[in-house]
């Protein structure tokens, strides 16, 4: 791994933001069914057992956030995480907890 | 990377913690600084310019969360990143703020 610098301003805050909307239990959810591949909002809805309005709310908040990405094919819209980063996060994440509750 | 599958809520719960904990801008660049190897509270202060108590509290709550871990030499106390997820996860997060930005 690269060594790092202490980032600018700018970056800690967009660091702040990204980890802020990540910490929460039904985006994280969301993201954790995207991570095999994109999805439309009612397989995700199905997925974690939760009401159309909310997932498509909390999409809105992902997508806001750049951790998920849009794809439109006519009327259908597909999400998915916004890149490798995204997927790479919610498994060094989810390690973590794992290996921290053993 | 290998396939996740969904958490149970256990572990989704630590996953917000975790997060949560880290979406703080003095706690970054506390963890930015350990990025390169174990640190005592005075060499951290002295990095991210902030008062000691301040350091110390947020020292505590890294390290409650199991984000930072301790390491006691006679009367000093070092501080280091728990462990390589912590490591990862900052670096993936910083590439992701950066990359988003451009």
């Amino acid at each position: 791994m690269k060594q790092i610098k202490m980032p600018n301003d700018n970056t800690l805050e967009k660091m702040e933001e990204l980890l802020n909307v990540a910490s929460d239990y039904t985006r994280l959810k969301i993201l954790f069914c995207l991570l095999d591949g994109e999805k439309c909002v009612s397989s995700i809805q199905e997925l974690i057992d939760a009401s159309q309005s909310l997932v498509s709310h909390q999409l809105k908040v992902l997508k806001d956030a750049e951790l998920v990405a849009t794809r439109k094919d006519g009327t259908r819209v597909f999400y998915s995480l916004d890149d490798g980063h995204v997927k790479e996060l919610i498994s060094v994440v989810c390690e973590h907890a794992t290996h921290i509750k053993d």
